[in-house]
Order: C-alpha cells, then structure tokens, then sequence
C-alpha cells in the first residue's frame, strides 16, 4: 500500500488515505516522493475550478522522488535515479505533435493530477521520459517547484528563442515569477519587475530585477518591452499592457484570468505586436531547463513543511501568504 | 503644376485641383502616376475615421508610376523606370528598426496620405526605396492594388516565416482575401477560404483555395488552421476563430476591426496559440513579393476605371460593390 494526501470532494481539506501500490505500466516508472511543491493549480483543482477534476483527489505536481520501481522497456539501471515530475506525467509519443517534440500539447497528454493521482503521496507513477533526471548540482529539496512553475516561465524564453538583448517585464512576483526574474536575468536580457507590492522590491531586485515598477504606473511605462511575461491571473489594463511593449514585442500570457483579455486591432497592427501563450513545457526543454538552473545558479525560493501540513499550506498559498512557493516534503 | 483629386473636408466626394509640381527633396523621387488602386484606407482616410486625416486630403496609396525627377542622392538613370508605391513613402532609415530591417515600423514613418499628398494625382513624391522596382513581366495596370492590399497580406506568410506545410485560413474574400488566397496557395500551403457570401466560392476556388466554407460554420472546423489570417474588419466569434486554430496556431489579424478583440487566456495557453498583427511590411519585403507575385503569376483581379471616376469608384467601394478592387487610370 501507498499513502496519499486526497480531496474527497470539491474544497474539502486533504485526508491522508491508503491506496495499492502502483504498478508501473510499459514506459512507466514508480517515484517514491521526496519533496512536493505546491502549486497555484493544485487549489484550482481541489476547487474543480476549471471543472475537469475527479474526487478522492490527489493534488501535487511538482515532485522530486526516487525511482523504485520500472516497467517494461525501462532501463532498471534507473532505479534509485533522482528525478523531477510536473504537470504532465505521459504523452502518446506517436502523434505529429509528440514525434515534432512538442509532446506538451499532445490531445492525449497525461496531466499528472488530473483523473490520475498525483505528488501529494508517498509514490507516483509517470511516463519515463516525463520524470526528468536532475543533474548533479541541483539540489533537490528545492527543486520541485521547476517543474511546474519554472518551466511554465522558462517555456517563454526557450520555446520561442528569445534574444538576450530583450527588454523584459516579468508581471507578478509570486510563485512563477520570482523564477521567470532569475531566468530572464540569467538569459541576459533587461529585465523589469512588475509588481502591485514594492515590498517585494528588494527582494526582486535580488532575484535578478534590474528595475522594478509598480503595476498601476504601466500606463507610464510606454514602448519599453520586447516581452512582457504576464504570472497574473486577473484582468489587467490590457490597452496599457500592450502600449508597454516595442515594435515587434509580445505579451506573453500565463495567468489562467477567466475573464476575455480584451485588445484593440491597432494594439496589434501597427507595431506588429503580438499576444501568446504557452502550458508548461516539453521533456527537451525541460533538460534544458534544469541544465541552465545548474549553471546559473537558479532556485525558486521555498518554504518547506512537512507532508502532513499539507492543508496549512493550502490555506496560505489561498491568502497568498508564500514568498514565494511551498515544498511539502516526506 | 500637377493636378490632384482631393477630399476639401471629412466625407466629401473628391475634387480635381491643381498644386505645384513637387520639388523632390534628397532620397526622394518623383513618380508620375500610371496608375492607383483604391483601398479602404482611403475610404477611412477620406471620413476621417482614424482622426489623423488633414484636408484638402489627396488620397491614393496603391501607385505605379514612372520616375520623372530624383532629389539629390538618387541615381538620374533611375527617371524612366516604373515603380510601385504603398502605404508608406519614407522611413527615417536610421532608428534602430530602420536598420535592423523594420523600416515599415519605423516612429517616423511618412505614410504616403496622412500628411502627405497621396497617388489620386498626376505626380507623388516618394523616398526612392519605398518606390519599388516592378520586375519585367509583372503588368503596371493591375500591379497597383499589391502594394498596399498585397503586401499586407504577403506580410504574415513572408515575415513570419510561414512553412509551405502549413494550412491555411483567408477570412474574407474580397480586396484583400483574394490577393491572400493565391500568395497561400503558392506558398505551398493547404487553402480554406472563409465568407460570408458562397456566391465567391467558385472565384475563390480559381484564386487557389481547396476548400471553401461559409463563415458562421466555424464553430465547426475545430483545430484545423495553423493560421488564420482575417482581413474581416468587423467584429468575429473571437472564441470560434481561436478554436479553428490547432496547437500552436496563430490568428493574424489584418482588419482594423473598432471592437476590442476579445480572447480568453485557455484559447491561448493549452494549445500555445497566439495571435499577431502587421501593418504592410519593408522595402526587402515588398521586393520580395513583387519577385514571387512575377515567379507565380499572381496579381490582384481588378476593375479599372479613369481616374477621373475616382468618386464613382470611392461609392461603389463603400457598398462593396467590386470585384476585388478598383484601379484608377490616368
């Protein structure tokens, strides 16, 4: 038997509950876990906000755990092997979009949590190729929240080849974007802070902000972005969001905001903007990610508490009362 | 002197006056006019409709004509050649855009009728590399309506470096859109054209499009588009045209639709969609299309009327009554 951390219904507070033990499927691999962060989509799920959840519920998607177990066609030479698992735990690796190395969008995609069980547990199964190896340097204990809220900022700059000379507003320094500031800074660009608290000033500056400007004075911040990483998930100025960027400039949007993002066709046309989006990220780019943490010394900044605080870490990541990410750990 | 149709205020039919002959500055040509198409923008331009017009406006921004003067810096075995003229007529040619390429988006730009005397005239002024060269075997008489309508829509295959495997979507079918349709086509790519009005299917099948399909059944083509390029400058069901659009397909928006365009961020992130916009495009560009336009035989399909009808075009464009737009001979 395992143990795992479940939502019997929807916002109800986890329960520790007892479940078989996971057998790996071909391609599958088993993680004991060691450490679980705690993302903002976790709560979105426990909450059946986006209505594709399933209850008993097991939430967490930003695991580091230990291979203890392999099925067919995996090497066992991997067991004992440390990896990272996130948002996503298989792909079909046969559509064009699998075989093209976008496997992120596959429409039979595996989400880790979502009518499967996820990190909050004492083990979780995975697709092989979706259980990253961390490299040598990486500590693990602080590492798990890269894989859902790192690679989700990192896919902006990776996956659509951002220069290093960019100018780059990171807005909201929460959970993704004190990592997306580490990573902006480390790719060389210049980088802006974007923030409704300039409490948080300093220690963005820390994270790798070169300046760091209040939300409400975005009107005032004209032409000045190449690229503009929007972690925000409620309705912004989107007239001065756009008017922030260069010709040529891009907002790029991660914040799940339910309401419309409203542009004008002069936002776009005349300066030959443009708006886009991206889910977490490729096992490739995900390599590369944990590769460019290593070298450049990046880390999301946690707060770590055991396993079975799990729902007092709920509760405060709800209040936002997290600089800047939880890790549960085993 | 020279003589010009002009607008004396918002919305007023256009009169034939007379100006003195320009004196071409350094850089500059003079270009006696052939020909000039009639697009929308001259319609905006004549009412005002953008709130940049100045009057007595000469409208015309789709010329070909023959060099008759050059400014100093400009090449006298240039007088005599044929050259096409668009929406733009000078660039600064020294900003970082303008070197690095993007002279369509240079903050300087002189767009050739806001401000400027435009093509409804014996002669217009241009700097000389606006005026593009027409390469042999491509007709003066209907080459006009590429150098404003074409390019704007040679821009999102061209400058975005669309790949001939992509499939391809024209919203609108009618100056632009059909122009679009056989850049597409010969591009390489799978054609759908979308409209309103199925009496231009038949046509829009001979501009090169394999499918046709009426413009309220897109709520059914699901994931079908890599790109969608919509000339339509009114408001479309935004949540439709983003669900036409498969995994990492794009929504290029060409029409200057009033109305906010209204996306939501789960059009945009799951499936890393993303929508653009462009305005013409740059000198290389414009010589690039004119080069394929000759390599593919494609030219717009237009009515060619005496320049001295130019109002009886300007009405019955403002009904839409036009296959696909008019050219103005002198």
């Amino acid at each position: 038997m395992i143990s795992v951390w479940q939502a019997p219904s929807a916002g109800a507070p986890l329960e520790c509950g007892q479940r078989p033990a996971p057998e790996p499927a071909a391609d599958e691999l088993v993680l004991e876990v060691m450490h679980c962060g705690l993302c903002h989509s976790d709560l979105s799920m426990i909450g059946n906000h986006w209505g594709v959840s399933r209850y008993p519920l097991v939430p967490g998607h930003e695991v580091i755990g230990r291979v203890t177990a392999v099925g067919e066609g995996v090497d066992p030479g991997l067991i004992g092997d440390v990896r990272g698992l996130g948002w996503i735990s298989g792909s079909c690796n046969h559509c064009s979009l699998c075989l093209g190395g976008d496997q992120n969008l596959c429409t039979s995609l595996e989400a880790t949590i979502v009518g499967r069980q996820g990190g909050f547990a004492s083990h979780v199964v995975a697709r092989q190729d979706w259980a990253i190896p961390l490299p040598p340097g990486l500590d693990p204990a602080d590492a798990g929240p890269l894989f859902c809220g790192g690679i989700t900022v990192f896919a902006p700059l990776v996956d659509e080849a951002v220069s290093p000379t960019a100018h780059v507003a990171v807005v909201g320094i929460g959970g993704l974007g004190h990592i997306a500031l580490q990573f902006a800074r480390a790719w060389g660009c210049e980088v802006t802070a974007i923030t409704t608290n300039l409490a948080k000033a300093e220690q963005a500056r820390r994270f790798g902000a070169h300046h760091v400007e209040e939300l409400e004075m975005l009107p005032d911040l004209q032409s000045r972005f190449d690229l503009v990483i929007n972690t925000v998930n409620h309705p912004l100025d989107w007239s001065a969001v756009m008017a922030s960027l260069r010709p040529r400039g891009r907002l790029h949007q991660l914040g799940a905001v339910l309401e419309p993002i409203q542009v004008g066709a002069f936002d776009l046309i005349p300066a030959r903007r443009s708006i886009t989006g991206s889910p977490t990220s490729s096992p490739a780019s995900l390599q590369k990610m944990v590769e460019f943490c290593v070298r450049h010394n990046i880390l999301p900044l946690v707060e770590h508490l055991p396993m079975d605080q799990v729902n007092v870490a709920i509760q405060r990541l709800a209040k936002g009362d997290v600089r800047y990410r939880f890790v549960l750990d085993a």
